[in-house]
Order: structure tokens, then C-alpha cells, then sequence
């Protein structure tokens, strides 16, 4: 067996891009696909360097001693089954979302990582990004933002033909829950870390659902309500048959604020946000006293390689000092799939209200 | 009685602020308030021209057959009295919002108009700034836009602590609509703009309720569904009690748009919205193809000033060449208030589906 580097080795089950999720305290160590032969062409196709080792199976790759964390774009379905066995095998585990096909699944994934000592972490990547922690600064300060009162997300993107006919996300057998679970995941992912993830009472699917003739999610939207003394109420809308939109826009008691491209920044090495705090008309209703500030903030790395980072440093925590995993990131991954399985049921129900 | 000019003479029952109102074609001819000191005392105040009159009631106003038009910003509870004898004595009708309690008022007020062949209009002026047209143009166009398939809107202003105590916005007696009637008028008004007046089908208030003592709302938002073959979804919030906010976001099968300032641009004579056409992500996620795109109309006149030109335009035809009264702006106040009662109903109901 090769001696072991310092990074963390990461071994990749499924062909996804992968060139922006390098990070410098991470390696690319090992590829694996369902043959051989597609692995080695993916291998060919990204100018992979010949130390990474190809594998023809899942199994295979996870079974390799070295790989010390996987990164796990696999179909939703096939999540449990992988996920787990990962996790069994001690490899830290990066899943992409939806994280599973319920909270169940999740809490078996989760458990199994829990009792194996090793990090999980969902591919939320725009949770990394520098413009998050600066937009998170200013809706948790109370003389510029207050009290959240209304948060909107949406997710959308243009599915071609081709995408709404054939693409795994929406295939009842591989991503069952469609729109919902894949771009939905980060309208109500961004809902919650702006409630700073404590959960709502109620979710309400509204009533325009969109489904293909196998029934899978493509279009849905959802409002969300907390108690009464958080005076919160947010919504989402999350479709393949839209354009291209992910906006989040907040107002709190003391400002509002305006982010169009939350998931992916318009630019890769800065992104933008604004916001307006104390705003009022001026006399006789002819303009406004304050007019928006745009806040920058630049990043020296893609938002895909600082989740990876960050997912590497804390699998370098556990391996160097015995740190336990950080229950952050499985915490944020949770209560992202149970509100979504709660948008979920009350589309299965009709719209009705669903408790939490 | 002197000779009449050539500009339509306004009329003005109650005491509000009427500098931004003036237009080319019309003139402030008389004021009128419940009592002759406090007309005296406003027409001061404002540096009214000494050939303005001044009554002491409305009804004295209303008489003067040299008044050709009456602008009424008077409490929403005094709207159905006021109107419609306004309307019997042969005066064009500029109705502040919310237009009426319900529509079954609003009808009786145009009944009034229609049968003494007087213009009616209410007063949203936001319609009649030139970048609303420019927003238009864009969601119309099939090639930049598409078929709308989401819209929101917000209307919010912060209440200050006498605000919510005294104003005549909150008082069951006065304004029984609350934020409902006041802010929410220009929510809903500008989700039926984005869909040409098309009804929606369904109605759906969100259980975010927020009433003060008397029952008067203060806080509240909207799901508004369109028939299944317009893919339409949109959402309204407006209130009382959140940070100023008047943002319309729509996004289409080919584009996106934003304009948070719909109601009151941030300054008056330039106004903008920003939108995006045939945005994708280029290779790997790194970015959009294309950013949001700002477009800015610029405006020579207040809108409000707009507005009461394109009134007292329709009044000029009237007189001038026995044109009737432009049924859009009666049609677009009514569409408005049937849904806004449509809401109230929702509430009332406990947040149900209400069928249009």
C-alpha cells in the first residue's frame, strides 16, 4: 500500500464535474463508476492525472483503505444503500442533495455515520460561500435588519426537453422527488438558515403543483410559518420549468434585503447582496431617504472547493486530534430533509397544513 | 360665477398632501374639510393660491358647479356616501384606495359614475409612471420573458408606535381593511397588472395573520392561482409592521425580473427595474452567461402628476367631445377590489381556499 499524504483523500462513487471542488487540503484519489470503462473515459474526458485510481464499482472504491472520504453524487435512490455502506466502511461521507428519499433514510445514513465516527456533510455549497457568512452578519443584526418577517426563496431553472424527458431528476425510480428534493432542497435550505435552522409549525404546499405523467415534482411552492411571537412567514418556489431564478429576499423590522443568485453567484470570484435598513419616504412621497447598498464580497475560492475545505478540515480534526464529527453539518442536513418531507406530505395531502 | 378655464378644476374633499398631484391640465379649484377653520388652516399651510375656495363641508364643495373633478382621500368607511353623491353631481371621481369596504360598495359608487357619465379612477398612481409601461413591454414579450409562471409582491411600511395606536388606517370604523386595504391594494393591484387583469381562480390567504385589538389587520400575504393552463402562482405580503418594502418579482419561461420600488421609486425623476433573459449557467457552475440587465425610465412629471393628467384627460374628452368614460380604470379598481375581497374572505374563513 502507498504511503498515505497529508490531504484527504477523497474517492468520488459517480461521474459529476468535479474540477471546482478541489480544495488545497484535499485530494483527488480514487474514481469509481458502475464499469469500468465509463469510469476510465470520465478518467480520460477531465485530464485525470494516472495516480487516481479507477474503480469499476462502488464497492471497490470503498473498500479501498486510503480513501479517506467520499464524495457522493449518486441518485437520491441510491443514497441509503451507499451512503450507509460508506459510512460502515469509515469514509467520511460528502452526499449530494436531497440527502435521502425521507427523513428516515436520512436518520439510518446519519446514524450509521454517527456510529462510525466519521464527518457528514450535504452539498450545499453556497452555504460556504464568503457572501453567506457576510449576508448571515447582517440579518442577525438587530438595529440594521430586526425581526425576520418574511423570507421568500425561489429555485428555478429552464429544463430543455431533453432534461424533462430523460434527466435522473425526474425518474420516480432514481429521484423521486423531483423539483422538490433537487433545486427545492436550497429554497428551503436557505429558508431555514435564515431562521438560523430553528423549524417552523406548519408548512402549506400551495395549491400549483406541477407533475409529469410518472407523477414526479416538477414545480411546487410553499409557505412556512413559525409561532406567533417570531412573526415569520416565508415562501418558496422551486421548478424545472422556469427560468433560471434564485432570488431570497428578506424584510425584518429594521431592513430588507435582495439576493438574486444566492445559489450560484452570477461571477465566481465575488457576489453581491443588498440591502436597505431604516428606509422611509422622504416628504410628499417624491423618493426614498436611503436607497439600497450593495455589499460585496470577494472569495479566492470557488464555493464548491470551500465546502470541500471545510469538509476536509473537519475530517482532518477527527484523524489528527480524535475530534468527534461536527453535528453542525448533519443538524443542517436534517432539518433541511424533514421540512422538505413536510412540503412533501402536504402536496400528498391536497395542500393541507402539515405540523411539524 | 366666474368663467370656467380651460384645465379641469379639482375639487379636494379632505386635507392631504396635493403638491405632487398637479398637473398640466388640471387645476386646484377648491378644497373642502368637515370644518371651514380647518380648510383655512390646510390651504395656509400648503400656500394655496387666494383664488383657491375654501369650503367648510363637503357637500358645499360638491354643489360648486364650476368643480369639474374631485380627488377624495377621505377614510374608506365615508368612500360609498361621498362618491357616490360626487358622481350624482356630475363630478369626475379620482377615489383614493382602497376603493370601497367590498365590492358590493365599489359597484355601487361605479353604478353612480356610469349612469351620470363621469370617469372613475382610483389612486394608484405607480400605474401611471412610465417605467411601469417599460415593465410591461418586458413581460409581455414572449421572446425576453415568456409565459409568467411566478409572481410576488410586497407592500410593507414600518407603523410607528402612534401610527398604530391613532391612525386612520387602523381604526374598524375608518378603515376596516387595515394594511389589508391600504398597503395590500397596491400587492394584489400589481399581481393582476402582471397578468393584464386575468382573475385568478383561487384565492388563499397564508396563516400569517396579524390583527391589532380592534381586529383590524395589520400583517397578512396571499397565494393567488390562476387555471391550470396559465401555470400561475403568485404571493402577496403586505403590513403594518415590517421595514419599508415594495418589491414585484416575476419570473417567466424566458426571464426574470425585479423592481423593489414599484410604488415609490427611490427618487422621483428616474425610476429602474433590472431583468435577465436566457440565463443558464456556464461550464461547471462558475457562473451565469448573462447578469441582470438595468433598465431606467426616466419621468418628467411626479406620478402622481401622471396620473392626474391622465384623468383629467379623460375628463377633457368627456366635456369637450362627449367621449364616455374610459371603462379601463373603473374595470382595473374593480378587478382590484374583488380579489382584495377575496383575501378578506380567506381570512375570515381561517386562511381556506376562496374560489373566484
Amino acid at each position: 500500500m502507498a504511503e498515505c499524504p497529508a490531504a484527504i483523500r477523497f474517492g468520488i462513487t459517480g461521474c459529476a464535474d468535479i474540477a471546482r471542488k478541489l480544495a488545497p487540503n484535499a485530494t483527488l484519489y480514487a474514481i469509481a463508476s458502475r464499469s469500468i470503462d465509463k469510469a476510465r473515459k470520465f478518467a480520460a474526458h477531465n485530464g485525470l492525472s494516472g495516480a487516481v485510481k479507477i474503480y469499476g464499482s462502488y464497492e471497490q472504491l470503498l473498500d479501498d483503505p486510503c480513501v479517506d472520504a467520499v464524495y457522493m453524487p449518486l441518485p437520491t435512490s441510491l443514497h441509503l444503500q451507499w451512503a450507509v455502506l460508506a459510512a460502515r466502511k469509515k469514509k467520511h461521507l460528502l452526499l449530494e442533495k436531497p440527502t435521502a428519499l425521507d427523513v428516515g433514510e436520512l436518520d439510518r445514513i446519519l446514524e450509521a455515520c454517527e456510529s462510525n465516527g466519521v464527518q457528514f456533510m450535504d452539498g450545499s455549497m453556497w452555504l460556504h460561500h464568503p457572501r453567506t457568512a457576510k449576508l448571515k452578519d447582517l440579518i442577525f443584526d438587530p438595529k440594521l435588519f430586526g425581526q425576520t418577517d418574511f423570507i421568500r426563496s425561489t429555485s428555478t431553472l429552464p429544463g430543455t426537453q431533453d432534461f424533462l424527458e430523460s434527466n435522473i431528476r425526474v425518474k420516480p425510480n432514481l429521484d423521486a422527488l423531483g423539483a422538490l428534493g433537487d433545486v427545492g432542497w436550497y429554497c428551503i435550505g436557505a429558508i431555514l438558515w435564515a431562521k438560523d435552522y430553528k423549524l417552523p409549525i406548519v408548512v402549506n404546499a400551495l395549491p400549483d403543483v406541477v407533475r409529469n405523467s410518472a407523477g414526479v415534482i416538477l414545480s411546487c411552492s410553499a409557505s412556512f410559518h413559525w409561532e406567533p411571537a417570531d412573526k415569520t412567514v416565508a415562501t418558496s418556489h422551486c421548478s424545472f420549468l422556469s427560468h433560471t431564478s434564485m432570488d431570497l429576499a428578506m424584510t425584518g423590522s429594521n431592513g430588507s434585503l435582495h439576493c438574486n443568485d444566492y445559489i450560484i453567484p452570477y461571477q465566481e470570484n465575488s457576489a453581491s447582496f443588498d440591502y436597505t435598513s431604516g428606509a422611509t419616504f422622504v416628504e410628499l412621497h417624491i423618493g426614498w431617504n436611503v436607497k439600497p447598498e450593495e455589499v460585496t464580497v470577494t472569495s479566492e475560492l470557488p464555493q464548491e472547493a470551500l465546502m470541500v475545505q471545510e469538509f476536509a478540515r473537519n475530517a482532518e480534526n477527527i484523524r489528527k486530534f480524535g475530534n468527534r464529527p461536527d453535528s453542525k453539518w448533519p443538524d443542517i442536513s436534517r432539518k433541511t430533509q424533514l421540512v422538505l418531507d413536510a412540503v412533501k406530505k402536504s402536496i400528498d395531502l391536497g395542500c393541507k397544513p402539515v405540523k411539524l
